[in-house]
């Protein structure tokens, strides 16, 4: 690793390890491509200590849908301090966690004709994922769920035993059990629906799989390539779901929170899950904050079965309801994202259609392009950068240019973003370490 | 149940369900004792939205040792606010984390002698747990993990499987492997020094044990009932570990951050776990936010190989770093402390000696009284609550009446609370029902 | 259940409950079915105690493929017994291992270019299963075993893991993990090859499957229903277990010893297994023996690593060196073999013909028809006891009529067989009940 | 290793690899120490193909507890082979399963006054272990099975879980969940009643004990070292197992068969088991079998639920019904067992007393001297093989000598077994590297 001094923070000499490199472990990973010390930010910019600005089309890994610092929600939040409001309130009542649910039902539970209650687990998707589990296991005296290829769904053992991932998994000497890995749609192409296998398998007794206590799927595989399940997949492992007794849970982590057009991402597919799991934007600002959502016929925990500490984020439950009054009360924030969903698509389409091997992915406000392997993606992410874009990449190989703008970024400044694309992955496609992989590389 | 109506709340209308009724998952527990909407709060004092107030020696579970709301902190996130600081950041490097690091660097590991690698991990104990337990197999290779009796890590799975608590666990549909379970200090009574057991099974190829990546362990339990490990046995421990080829961690949740009236919960007894868990009060502000540390030599990650979206808590920075220069600075803090856990002990040898069959439990100014029964203890907290101090009880059979009552609580208003405590504890244990029960009652 | 005593058992009483009934555990399945007390055998024949004849084309689900009682075994067997010959050995070297061995070598290794090494584990199948899965973790430090829809491999724990049978897997409080199941050829139909779903994820590393330690199969799944996997479909297999590192194992416990016309099952394929499974049949003479074929660089198990006290059951050792020399010296029993599985299919192919909704399945002399539902196959095969023909069902419903006979058993007997088979079912299908229901019946 | 050419076998050379060299996997362990290649057994003497005999105090890990190739059992067998009995007739009612329930009912059930149903599992010890714990967990809907140090049940998965020994487990690539291992009685030394551990963890419920489903026990522990649990400890661990609603097993595989004395060992002590595992000895000639006694109201199994191939071994019922009707219709041989068990006690005292730093362990019949290392113990098992002595070793490291003589050695023959053991390891104890070790060796 190449020694370097990070300007500007105290007590760092040129030639000597930044604190980050002296006593960061190594684990972290953006900041190595993404590198830069960030300070300040406001909506879809965001600013170094060096004062350099860079358009930030990560947001959070999908937690900053309403871009960085809010005004409004700043604005509740500084009053919420100076007002002396409680910060940390386990899981006892607040003013705050009072008024956060009095809005969610009135803007997202009820104008959809939903029935949920609402679980505060500790504040990230992972632990909101294991109570979800946990959930479905007492619910239905079953153990094993089913999950599907390149889903993603959190570290936690319980969490990571549902991902894909093979990196994060850990190995042999990691436990990660009671979970069947089933193909998601379009897995195996066109021309095979995969939710046959499931189909057979689940009625077949003796297909091996485990009769299943919960059906957990992303309707967009986020980390997993901006893989799309089409409604008619979606309707049917409803069905299933239903027919075998197992729970369907939705994953809606990334893809909820208006990330496809919809508050909810299947919304528009007329299924309705048993249970629900939302973190990322949840909060609207950015703070740690997660839900799940629970059919009242299976809210059947007893007082504390599931708990933790942080699971009353108080500054979170103010910056929460002030982002669903200001972006949920109407429907001019939907008809945003539409046509901003649209615009993307379009330039994307671009793109797609400049670089021969390259196809688009995704849906609403997550999208991005496979330019068919790592190392390609790599150079077009490392070349936006240094243009002043961030992106971060998705997909099995990480062969996914992945875009998540806020759902607030002005038309302009994605067309900004686009422009930067499409001129970096213009000049790396031309180049002749592309050019002489041919097709789709695999790293 | 009764439907209470939440006064204050919009909305909201007598004899109809409180929204807390109508939508929050049945699984809340601490406002079921705790029954009250929380406004406000200022130190050791919190504020219902009736104006009511409240001691609060719960303190978010210890995540406020320094009491709520703490002035400079809040300052210090105020200014941060208005400023436009970044509030989210994945793992990205920000001037907050840099700062946290090196306030961390120069007040705690350098003093000490310390040298740590830094994992921010998601923003629960928890999460640091799943990350502590997930590097351990990774550095030996090996599976197994010696946790104890009455040991309480969080409800992810993993954590959940060295988790002492069955009520907890989820039974035999929730898989929790990986886990071989033994006795904590002074489980089997003064006459069996249970090391005895763990050393010779380690040591025996055919006890059944399997060689162990981590032994785990709390330096004072908690939740488990304030059972507090003696330096011997604590010094075995680490070296049965060594011996073993096991990692040493210590989950530092709740003892650590001073609690104890050290930094750390272990310092006092000449033992350096491999990796430690840090969590509540780390962020100083009750702000969720949880650390891992790592001896360098196993810090042996792939980038991102653990990841997670919160990990980059900007606010939580923020304030950690004020709480670590305001109270770690000096020496100060520590002394008051120290002055303040004997004044407790004092205080709580008073209740014990007035009431026949309790006994005083706890460390530093983590520390309660075991009055024999759940029944009792429920009977306690809950004259305490009307007479306006928050307790809560600990143990196998929520036995122990447990105080936590933040680090910097003027002596005079521990006296306050001690004072309603004992008066609390006098009456009910002057009443019929728990004359009745003849010695320990366990429910 | 209604008393029935039984004929001729001294001490029983008509109207009493047999011994069998007082004594014998309501696990036992092949007697409620086949219910009669057998007393003596020979060739394909049986005998109860009341003296009736039965064909039997069971012959112990595939343990006697030489019949009962060979005539020169039995000679051998009580020759060994009268000489004195030692019984039980646990797995010293004996006189009748060497001979066994060196047949062995000369007649099925030797002869076929094979190199393996022979460990003899426990004598049944589900011991040789759990053997090689061990073996097979051992070797490659990984966990996982990938196995396929409609398998069986026996009832311990580890074999159990794999067997696809949920009626036999034992809910969610028997732990059964580290297996992932794939479907079989032909388990999506025609149009889609199953083997693209398991390339796909070992290739894939984000498809959530972990590197496979084995890929365990069955040639044709006896007990799944005569499911036959094509030439081309395993070679696919063998060539991704080479390619992903895992281990080929093939489990010829009912299929291998000839029954599907070759010694081993997948001798006709062009592949060459890591690890072999045998049993049944291998004794020649239904005594309790299994083998696991290891090829010489995976023979890497310490002394005595996995054990067991009948690993050296020694009559068996002397009927198995009988059954080898007898049969397997030249081509006659090959020939013999081949011969009988066209006249099976044919005459199959009647039955399949004269009913509507019902389909040959099967491979060599391992071979049935499906009826379409366990209902009706349940009544062919009590109509065809009635008539003295003794046949069983396999299948995930039971449906399918299966065919075991010995190999040994003459044209002339096997037609008789298939006479009693023919006019049973053709009476059955006429029945209203079985009329009734239109097309397959799953029940 | 060195080549070593087996005399008298067809084909082998001298200075060649013997056959068993060139084809048996390494994993053969019992013939490495004695090393010879046995042919015919009488009684207590094996004789190799030179013609060499040996005492055999291994008698099959205590299969041969009467003896090899008893004359009446044989006669019996030798008829049934000459009257054509049937020899494999998987679960279906035969004449010999007959006569063996109604010997085994009015012989060892009647006069005992217990009442237990029989299950015949697949013919080895695991496989009835692994019968057990299936049905204790599905009896109870528990999974956890409670098993102690040093236990050995076989090498099957499930079994492999409640086995002790590290060596055989199989590292963390082979998964053994859902056992919790207990210290056995004596494990901390006289000064702790192991059972006070159980009894706490049971009855804490957040101990980290999962609810079991079984109690599995020996009541003397043969492979790992002859550890013998006193009455008063086995009293207690029924009464735990009953008030925790836990099944109670014994593995009686070894001590059973009249091995300490009694039919079953179990019966000096006034418990009832609810499962009882039988194998080993129970065939009386060395022929796989093994039994599962079970409770009559815990017989709740489905038809075939757990089956396997080889559970109606023929011969082994009709040898198995000789042996009952030989040795237990009267007491004479239980008087021969206690004369027999009280001159071995004594003449190890003998060797105990004369060579420091040994003990006797065991009793009844299984029986042995700890030598304080395993390498002494190796010493002495080779020194006795070379005069004619064969024996094995038990233990954590293999530092017990074993004696397990057939039940039905003369006292004159076990006087002279007992000469030569005494006489070789008073040769080895005054040899100067054995002194060289003060106290007791662990390799």
């Amino acid at each position: 690793m190449t020694r370097r001094a990070v300007p500007g923070q105290v007590g760092e000499r040129p030639n000597e390890p930044s604190i980050f490199e002296r006593r960061e472990s190594v684990v972290r990973s953006y900041c190595r491509r993404l590198d830069c010390v960030l300070d300040t930010a406001e909506g879809s910019l965001v600013r170094d200590i060096t004062g350099r600005e860079y358009l930030d089309f990560v947001a959070g890994a999908g937690s900053l849908n309403y871009g960085h610092n809010d005004p409004d929600m700043r604005a509740a939040l500084i009053a919420h301090l100076e007002h002396g409001g409680i910060s940390h309130s386990l899981d006892m009542f607040s003013s705050a966690k009072g008024a956060f649910l009095t809005t969610f039902e009135s803007l997202v539970l009820l104008p959809r004709g939903m029935d949920y209650r609402v679980q505060f687990t500790g504040p990230t998707g992972a632990n909101a994922v294991e109570a979800a589990l946990k959930l479905a296991r007492k619910v239905t005296g079953r153990t094993n769920v089913i999950a599907f290829t390149n889903g993603f769904h959190g570290m936690s053992q319980g969490a990571l035993a549902v991902t894909g991932n093979r990196y994060h998994r850990g190995g042999p000497q990691n436990p990660l059990y009671g979970v069947t890995r089933m193909p998601y749609d379009g897995y195996l192409g066109d021309s095979v629906d995969t939710a046959d296998l499931l189909d057979r398998m689940l009625h077949d007794p003796s297909s091996g799989l485990d009769a299943p206590a919960a059906i957990l799927l992303e309707t967009v595989q986020g980390e997993g390539g901006l893989n799309v399940a089409s409604p008619a997949w979606l309707r049917r492992i409803a069905e299933l779901a239903r027919t075998s007794g197992a729970l369907l849970v939705v994953d809606d982590v990334q893809a909820g929170c208006g990330r496809t057009g919809t508050f909810f991402s299947f919304e528009p597919f007329d299924i309705v899950p048993d249970l629900v799991v939302l973190a990322k934007s949840i909060s609207g600002y950015g703070l740690p904050m997660a839900l799940l959502l629970i059919r009242p016929e299976y809210d059947v925990w007893l007082p504390g079965e599931h708990n933790g500490t942080f699971r009353g984020n108080v500054h979170a439950f103010v910056t929460a309801r002030v982002a669903l009054e200001k972006f949920w009360s109407t429907v001019d924030f939907t008809a945003d994202v539409a046509r901003r969903s649209q615009l993307l698509a379009r330039r994307l389409a671009e793109v797609g259609a400049l670089v021969p091997g390259t196809s688009v992915k995704g849906r609403g406000m997550m999208c991005g392009i496979d330019v068919g392997s790592g190392r390609h993606a790599d150079t077009v992410v490392r070349g936006c950068f240094a243009e002043g874009l961030m992106l971060e990449t998705a997909g099995s190989y990480d062969q996914v240019v992945k875009l998540l703008p806020p759902l607030t970024t002005p038309d302009k400044v994605l067309h900004e973003g686009l422009d930067i694309l499409l001129s970096v992955i213009r000049a790396a496609a031309s180049g002749r370490e592309w050019r002489s992989s041919s097709g789709p590389v695999i790293a």
